[in-house]
């Protein structure tokens, strides 16, 4: 196994146990929707913006028990994110990480619920953190709930992309979207990395840097595998972008347009990491996954 | 205007100027979002909730400019679960606060999203609250959390109050829904006020109970109310939990018997009182109201 694999492997384990200590057992009272957020945290994610939060942390030297509880927060966020966005009022989705949506396993209103709960779960998590000072915790929260929120967060993000189906939208607007509603949480996960680490102004910047163009390019190569990807290898309903006329990087572009565009951002990505004097070799193996990833 | 009247105007001022300062303007993208939080949110609700948290803090000899984001952040989760509450697949009501609710006026796809946003925002505002320390910005946030989250807060009073209709439940199980649905954010307000004010333990744990006592005055009358009252007073569809075959108190004891209920409960919560060795008569009066209230 690559040194990558191994170490999604170990962030996996345990964000997962970080995350079944976190979550109300589903022996417990309202046993539904404890059910229905287990269901969808423990759908066999890959845990991605986990993995980046602790790879920032690890190369900046931070504790590894202090980046846990942030770790798994993040995927909280992200996890109730794919819960309302499949809904039948916003992507009308039925098949999630391999699955059945929570909607469709459990029904509507638990799927909102657990949704707004793994929400305020996220914030206690950080809140409660024993192992962070009080300040770092305000800070990681203050910067998780813009990233989260609105104007420039995920929500915003949500909305901007509901609102221009089927609409011709400019490419400063689709790059908007993207920024907002999957760039601004995988941003949160590196900078939350660097925060916890104390990590200087200098290195801090440059993390953010990195962390824009990774979420972008995450974003583009998730356009390019709805278009050449089948559902079986996504666990996710492929080609529904298109049929949605939803507006993506390769309808603008085109496909081989769209491809180069990806690697120009990568390598942007990895010219950010050459200003962090540590071993940065894990984030920029992280940049060239995403790159190259089939799913 | 009596004493608590005047209170109560002064609140909303101050809190809707608090708000209006903390949400993204309606011009701003996505102003479909803004707009419809700004709908849910200015909907001339009664700000009950922040006028309690106030009231406790200044009993206490809080400063007022401590008190006003986290008063404003309560509402803002207040107004959330409203919003979410009256979707299709929740409640399925038009009318709230005397005006079309939020997946009316807009869509399912904006309310579900502004009220994600509202949820974020909440805990965003005492983040960033530079009146607070961060220790007492981290206990608050750790509190409004659990209060609106689960196992013991409004997220899971809201679960197990979609789950019981149509069902005999037990008395013991109608007082968990309510304690948790609309009992939590009520004891989070009043405790946040003591939390802001330093308030010693002895006060503090007296707080609590009243806060405790009146949350449940709060929804026992809100029962009433929905019986005896028309929609045009209350500005939300009446006789909605009847309908709903809904466990209600009135449902359980009769409408005499809950009414003597409610007045041993505002009776317990005047109790409570008597071991803060502060200036509590707002807070006295603050239960009179609930006892009496009309809408």
């Amino acid at each position: 196994m690559s040194r990558l694999n191994s170490f999604f492997a170990e962030c996996t384990r345990v964000v997962d146990e970080s995350l079944e200590n976190l979550i109300p057992d589903a022996s417990i009272e309202p046993t539904k929707l404890h059910e229905a957020i287990r269901w969808s945290l423990f759908a066999g994610g890959k845990r991605f913006r986990p993995a980046l939060l602790i790879a920032v942390g690890d190369a900046f030297g931070a504790e590894r028990k202090k980046l846990l509880r942030t770790a798994a927060a993040v995927e909280m966020i992200h996890t109730y994110s794919l819960v309302h966005d499949d809904l039948p009022a916003m992507d009308d989705d039925n098949l999630r990480r391999g699955r059945e949506t929570c909607h469709i396993k459990f029904d509507e209103a638990t799927a909102i619920l657990a949704g707004d709960a793994l929400n305020a779960l996220a914030f206690q998590t950080i809140g409660e953190d024993e192992n962070l000072s009080a300040e770092t915790r305000v800070k990681l929260i203050a910067e998780l709930a813009r990233a989260s929120g609105t104007p420039f967060g995920m929500i915003a993000g949500q909305q901007l992309d509901v609102e221009a189906e089927g609409k011709a939208i400019s490419i400063e607007q689709l790059e908007q979207i993207h920024q907002s509603k999957t760039g601004a949480i995988i941003s949160f996960a590196a900078k939350a990395g660097a925060i916890i680490a104390n990590a200087n102004e200098t290195e801090s910047n440059a993390i953010a840097n990195y962390a824009g163009h990774l979420g972008l390019l995450f974003q583009i190569t998730d356009d390019l595998l709805d278009i050449t990807q089948t559902t079986a290898t996504l666990g996710k309903t492929a080609g529904k972008d298109t049929r949605a006329a939803k507006a993506t990087y390769p309808a603008f572009y085109g496909l081989a347009e769209t491809k180069k565009l990806a690697e120009n951002i990568h390598a942007a990505a990895c010219q950010d990491l050459e200003k962090v004097e540590k071993d940065s070799i894990l984030l920029r193996k992280i940049a060239d996954f995403i790159l190259q990833r089939k799913k």
